[in-house]
């Protein structure tokens, strides 16, 4: 049960947490960019609210962007440790010229707040600085002990988190973990994540000649590093759109009967889904296995970017030089991203054709990750999940990753629960980002009734 | 026999001629970019130095850029016409940063001249402009009478010439045309044209979901238009290289036995070739066939440009919403480029998957070109070819297009003997443009040379 005095303050002081979020997301904190002094100013500002709202904040460096954890124990000793992990860093906001108004001018239209950031993850970090806040002004301050943890790399995978939780790891070390990066399966239907995707990010280059040559006087006389990148993209897949990479599959587990006939429950619609994405039908993935199946129980090869030669108005008659092409592989099961990058270096140079050189650049990389429904924070969540929005969420899957999810697994022994409100029409990592105001105000509740719920969960058993 | 008179005028006003060609160079005359203002300057200059030479010359509009024509007529009216065809456009200079002086700084090093359109085609038409001032300061004028053609289009593929053609036919009516925007087969080794290969250009875009979307929330849902674009750039060729489009060989001729062994005499090396393009072996074409064959005799399908999704550095993990490409196909022998698009566009909508719209864009058509060699222009420019630069030319093919050749045949009844001095280290349409001073003044010599050929030639027969 929320406290509702909590309650009262949540409501109460909701135009100054508004007025805050939206300082937040003007500042455009791009991971992706390499300027070390692009992202720290969000991070002050994070560490000052922290510390306004009572905790001990820090901005601690890692060899890419910085993180900020802030630590505040509640007067009992013997409450548990929540730790708490969300990130500043955004997605590039590219195409500009497709958002309705600037994406680091935060505005409000129709109930929704529009900015990068708004709901990757600005707006999910705000609901527990409410939540704490509303803590503070109705009981002095949460009834558990906090660690906040926020990362400024998660958008570009968190490459140097697992250095960081591995040196930190005393400091970190809690009874339960919350990662609030994560959202609905639609608006209306709350839900709790039972698993991530994994992740295997990369760029494949192909060299021809030394410079751009006429497509006349070189056609049919040097290989296109255009028409054999495209070759390559093409051998990835089979005719059903099965990856073909030798070994590919090894390690994907089918989904269980039981699992499946779960999923057929839920409120999915092709042809809405169709609509939503602007597109006749959904033509993504393996062919003949049911929508969400190929979104979350299935790997995924998809080209993210591809760019070679005139990009130009009307013709250039050229053969480029060089192409490259940038992928995202999505994981599943026991699926390695080292062993499976491996296997694409192999495919790579077995289709790399005579008079090209190819060039393979590795990115992020993620182990897929499975989350046990029944510890003391998933109790404590779906509790409070319910409270806020008047209904039991549902327990879904994923086809996303947040690759530190895996790492507290493995690092910390810490088994996330995963809290988050964005909504399919969030469009995160899209021109437009927005956030419903009324999830914000809701989610704020869930997490304010969160840290109540687990301070109450006896069986907290601790884990190093 | 070139006048002697002649020649020393060509050598004595050398730093002139050379002057003035720099000047030309400097501007930035692109018909690709859609400003009707950004050719117009070039032409005005053509037209003055037109007018300073004593030919009546006037800029006539176009559809597009425009053209200059110059007309002149000696004193002796039983003399020959000359048709002489020169373009004034350039290729775009990008990629900017791999030049090593500006693209429109023109830059001399190692007795070469560096600037976009130094041998594609400014400093060819130069050598009309030297020999006409040569003949005028030894014997008053060259001795036939003179149309000069300056086009703004070539390099987009003349879209506007046809029609120009037919609007001016009759005061475009002469005896003889010379086209000066080809080269010689190698340094030292001058060469006559034979034929041109044929253009078909087009864009395909592929459009997806109607943003930019999460590759882990909508990997395995929706089709991804760059792996599908992909897919249908790899299905263009088969295993062989050889063009999968339905009928696309229908109209090829296979080369001749005796036409195959004269191209075997040719001083070509596959290795030296490689070496010079920056590759380890030369990949482009159909396997088993020599390169000459594969670049003259065999049609070709090349991406010149393919652009979707991210470009930035690192990883963004979305699919994109759409992606272009741009093709030029170069044809053969009976090929034409209606009925080859007609197929293209067929071979398009059958491998445009579920979920994908696709959109086809032609840009610029040729056909492809045979020349007779046995004309009165041949001859006389076989002539001054062998005296300019001291040995007979070797007759060769060619994998480029100058698309009005074959709209001059068509529209005019004329077969361009093809005059030119380019070379192939002179990276045309690349980065690094440049034209050999040795081959501009040889070339002058070569043009002046031909004049004088043809006012001797008796066999002249007019054609309408």
């Amino acid at each position: 049960m929320l406290n509702p005095t909590v309650k009262a303050h949540l409501e109460a002081r909701w135009e100054r947490y508004l007025s805050a979020l939206c300082e937040m997301l003007r500042f455009p904190s791009l991971a992706a960019v390499k300027d070390p002094d692009g992202c720290r100013p969000c991070a002050e500002w994070i560490a000052a609210r922290l510390r306004e709202l009572g905790l001990s904040a820090e901005i601690l460096p890692t060899a890419g962007q910085p993180c900020v954890l802030a630590e505040r124990q509640t007067v009992e000793a013997s409450r548990p440790t929540l730790l708490v992990y969300c990130h500043y860093d955004v997605q590039p906001p590219d195409p500009l010229e497709e958002w309705t108004s600037p994406p680091f001018e935060p505005t409000i239209r129709e109930g929704r707040l529009y900015a990068r950031g708004a709901s990757d993850d600005k707006g999910q970090l705000m609901m527990h600085l409410m939540a704490i806040d509303a803590w503070n002004q109705a009981a002095g301050g949460p009834p558990i002990h906090l660690k906040i943890l926020v990362e400024g790399e998660e958008e570009i995978g968190s490459p140097h988190m697992e250095a960081f939780l591995r040196e930190h790891r005393h400091r970190l070390s809690a009874d339960a973990l919350v990662i609030s990066d994560v959202g609905f399966f639609a608006d209306g239907c709350p839900s709790i994540l039972s698993g991530l995707r994994g992740l295997c990010a990369f760029d494949v280059t192909f060299h021809g000649p030394s410079r751009d040559v006429h497509s006349g006087l070189e056609g049919g006389v040097v290989a296109n590093p255009l028409n054999a990148l495209a070759r390559l993209i093409a051998a990835f897949h089979d005719e059903n759109g099965r990856v073909n990479v030798p070994g590919f599959y090894d390690d994907v587990i089918p989904l269980s009967d039981e699992q499946r006939a779960a999923w057929a429950k839920l409120p999915h619609d092709d042809a809405a889904r169709a609509r939503a994405l602007g597109v006749e039908c959904l033509g993504g993935g393996e062919k003949g296995l049911p929508t969400l199946e190929r979104n979350w129980a299935r790997p995924t090869l998809e080209c993210n970017g591809l760019h070679g030669g005139y990009a130009g108005p009307g013709a250039k008659t050229i053969i480029p030089a060089r192409a490259t092409a940038k992928f995202s592989l999505r994981l599943v099961a026991e699926q390695d991203p080292e062993k499976i990058f491996s296997a694409i270096e192999t495919f790579v140079r077995e289709h790399t054709p005579p008079g090209i050189r190819a060039e393979v650049t590795r990115h992020a990389f993620s182990r897929p990750v499975r989350l046990p429904a029944d510890t003391p924070a998933m109790r404590a969540g779906r509790a409070a999940m319910a409270e806020a929005f008047g209904q039991d969420p549902v327990l879904i899957g994923c086809g996303a990753s947040v690759p530190v999810t895996e790492v507290f697994q493995r690092v910390l022994g810490l088994d996330a629960a995963m809290l988050g409100i964005s909504l399919p029409e969030d469009h995160l990592h899209s021109p437009n980002e927005s956030l419903k105001l009324d999830q914000l105000r809701r989610g704020a509740e869930m997490i304010a009734a969160f840290y109540g719920n687990l301070a109450e969960e006896s069986s907290l058993s601790r884990r190093s």
